[in-house]
């Protein structure tokens, strides 16, 4: 009597990203007398795998009687087969739940309790709406040291554990917030060139016009797998891959879909979030730079400083060692702002282009020699400079190409197709740039999504310009987005704004 | 250049409940001319309406490039029919959602804020991402008494507002959390009796086994339009309807199924919910009954009092007088749990029954009393005596059935298929009934979705009983819910304890 009743999978194709629906009439004999209704939770069982799914009930003839579909994500975490036989039922209540709830109503999680949400969420137990709740209560400063410190480590032993046998593993990161401020590639291509282990994985964009690993995309392949890297970093010292496709931290996706949802970062989150990868991806000593200013993430110099303390003391509790650059960030860093534009600026620098923007060289300098002091090798104070030396004899860039070749081989930068200059409407003084808003237009016009999509800036504070002279330039793949990027900036005040001098 | 690009409606009859989603080919011109993918929100249009839905890219030829298809709640905010046209276009930014990334960094909102937040809920313009983090960001008490005021008036100003042209106006309603607790519809028979004017609507369940209207419709349709209301309360002075089906406070309807999935109840959007309904039913005088106790919903006396204070302070605010009348609860009220089995315990207490259960009988006499002192007629403190009066001498048993009748007539209670008893393992006496898992065991059991279905309690607290006498029974629609609720059974801790005597 406590045979469960079974359907036969039809492939719907129907993608609801990181959601796990199964799709079932609701007039079949399994939904009438295990009483399941639309947005019921159900367990999905196929041999030893099972998932739990959100149920969507079909009216029409689209699934028979004893059919169901299932969404993509569910198609993949069962790896289903056309025609396959999945037993149904009603999953037993998650104790996940019950520590969502309780961070809902404000209290401390224990570290069991947070493992117990982290295993659900990568397994696909929890809803958009569980996982959203999580987002909301633990956003807003509501997690604590302690919290922080579990959750980073329930995220990075809820994936792939890198380890590369060496004492001094190094990484960076950038807490983001600056448009265009594409140092990775760069950074590495030094490091790496020095000879120092950098394995980098990078995120693709969460709320920006570009991550990391989308404007590395441009240059080569980045979706590597584990062995992949591995070849990469024994051949060339230093990769740049997208997280994602190694399966470091794979929570973080999970969460990083909904907090870009919502348009929210918390900082609880987003340091498990950095520091997991880290710990992941078996690095050992990480440079954390936190761009400072009125449009950056961190708007402000106390936030700066919580977070550089947070950083570092989960990351002592972790056994890693945190080197926390603070930077000053009141305007976008070099002059593309999209994927194919930075990575541009990205390659004018490897190459001392005449035209390369002498902001993005000197903050991948600065950066790079912060890591390259990991070094025992290198006095404190003289990274710089040591730096600087691998990126003008070309060293840097030759050890870029050989990553970009080790990683698949390099590409040619896309061009965009359609385009639109926006002029100053008068002669006068730069004063102000408002990179949050310029962002958003990068994104409506197309990035990250579209590689060539984006905005160029022609422009730098402080800049003197004339009347019609080009301000920037919106990059479009299609002119559906041109035409809502532009519709935007009709609405919007002044992104960049001009003052008449006396 | 700015024509919206449009497809053609295809009706797939896919229930994902309140969530507006939209199915396209992830390879039709449109998604790829705007760049539109998997989880984007869009903006569908058909003639003045439109909608924001969620896109679920489809890669099967389920729908053709220029077909899309929408689920069925979205199908409904459009009025959409089979093969007509609608046009997409990115959603402008959507004011509401900074406002709940506010909340969720713990601001203050301001009351245009709740007003556009509450309005976008209603309009559909929020996915379940959004609503939860809403719903989760006010909960665990984040919402300051204002917000508290605010919010109610723009649930109650976001649906239909009934007036009754009349000065008294009354009004009951119980916090809930005990089980079987199913006074409403016997208040509403004995008040309307004496002839004060009681346009009682009610809620379906959120989280419980049963919510009184899913235990009145047991009785006679609750599914009233407004003219419909109108009419019987003419007629009788009462009714008991469901108030989701004229449209009173429907954002409540929508907080409610995210709540429900998270199974949290928030103490501010509680008051809301409770108020906006009151005053959106043109009510002027309220008893609002909170029962507390160790299982009940409101835990202690100091949750009761502050929700007490709560109640008061946003009714007077909002014009209303509310009684609030605290009151123990340690078990369930009456025997049944679950609609038919509470349907059947009303009309025992209404007829004066000899197996009528005298708690609930206790019970609807102490708020009706509480209700009928509204009246400057009545005396204060006579009110139950009165009460009393109408229930045995047969008025409100007369005044009931009419309602029934005026609510479309009389039904008989339908009996469940599926039973078990679940015996006394040992002679002894019962020193606690655990309310909360034996609501959990009655919704396993199929309750409320299947109107038979639920607990039906045999016992109350400080009972002597011998071994092998049956404690409870279990009621199923289906022998698949009876599983279940027994296999939880197994798994649980005495729901009801049981000690030997010396």
């Amino acid at each position: 009597m406590n045979e469960k009743p079974t359907l036969i999978l039809k492939r719907l194709g129907i993608d609801t990203q990181n959601e796990a629906v199964i799709y079932m009439r609701n007039d079949s004999h399994i939904c009438l007398s295990e009483g399941f209704v639309s947005q019921a939770r159900i367990r999905v069982q196929k041999g030893e795998r099972y998932i739990i799914a959100t149920l969507n009930t079909v009216t029409t003839p689209l699934l028979h009687h004893n059919e169901a579909g299932l969404s993509e994500y569910a198609w993949q975490l069962l790896e289903a087969k056309e025609g396959e036989e999945v037993s149904l039922s009603h999953p037993k209540p998650l104790h996940s739940l019950s520590y969502i709830r309780s961070k809902i109503y404000g209290n401390v999680l224990k570290e069991q309790e947070i493992n117990a949400i982290i295993e659900d969420a990568v397994a696909g137990h929890l809803s958009d709406i569980h996982t959203s709740a999580f987002v909301a209560a633990c956003a807003g400063g509501r997690l604590n040291e302690e919290e922080i410190f579990y959750l980073t480590h329930a995220m990075a032993a809820a994936g792939e554990l890198l380890s590369w046998g060496k004492e001094l593993v190094v990484d960076k990161h950038c807490v983001g917030g600056l448009p265009g401020n594409r140092t990775t590639p760069i950074v590495v291509a030094i490091v790496a060139a020095y000879g120092l282990i950098m394995p980098k994985t990078s995120s693709r964009s969460i709320t920006s016009p570009a991550g990391t690993a989308d404007t590395m995309e441009v240059l080569a392949p980045v979706e590597l797998s584990l062995d992949q890297i591995r070849k990469v970093v024994e051949k060339e010292n230093g990769c740049i891959a997208w997280g994602g496709a190694v399966s470091l931290s794979p929570a973080d996706d999970v969460l990083i879909r909904v907090e870009r949802a919502l348009n929210v970062d918390s900082e609880g989150q987003l340091v498990a979030s950095v520091l997991s990868k880290k710990i992941a991806a078996g690095s050992t000593h990480v440079v954390i730079d936190i761009p400072i200013g009125p449009t950056a993430k961190v708007r402000d110099a106390s936030m700066g400083i919580r977070l550089q303390h947070l950083l570092r003391h989960v990351g002592k509790l972790s056994g890693l060692t945190i080197k926390v650059v603070l930077t000053e960030g009141f305007e976008p860093v070099g002059r593309g702002i999209g994927p194919a534009l930075e990575a541009r600026d990205v390659v004018q620098v490897l190459t001392n282009h005449q035209d390369a923007p002498a902001d993005l060289r000197e903050h991948a300098l600065l950066l790079a020699g912060n890591v390259l002091e990991f070094s025992p090798a290198i006095e404190r104070g003289k990274g710089i400079a040591i730096a600087e030396d691998l990126l003008r004899n070309g060293k840097a860039w030759a050890k870029f190409q050989a990553i970009c070749e080790a990683q698949g081989g390099m590409r040619e930068i896309p061009q965009s197709c359609c385009r639109h200059d926006y002029l100053a409407e008068k002669t006068g003084k730069i004063t102000q740039i408002d990179t949050r808003r310029i962002a958003l237009l990068a994104k409506l016009a197309g990035a990250p999504q579209f590689k060539a999509a984006g905005v160029d800036l022609h422009v730098k504070l402080h800049a003197i310009v004339e009347k019609g002279q080009p301000l920037f330039t919106i990059h479009s793949q299609s002119s559906g987005e041109l035409n809502y990027a532009l519709s935007f900036l009709h609405e919007s005040n002044e992104l960049i704004r001009l003052e008449e001098m006396e």
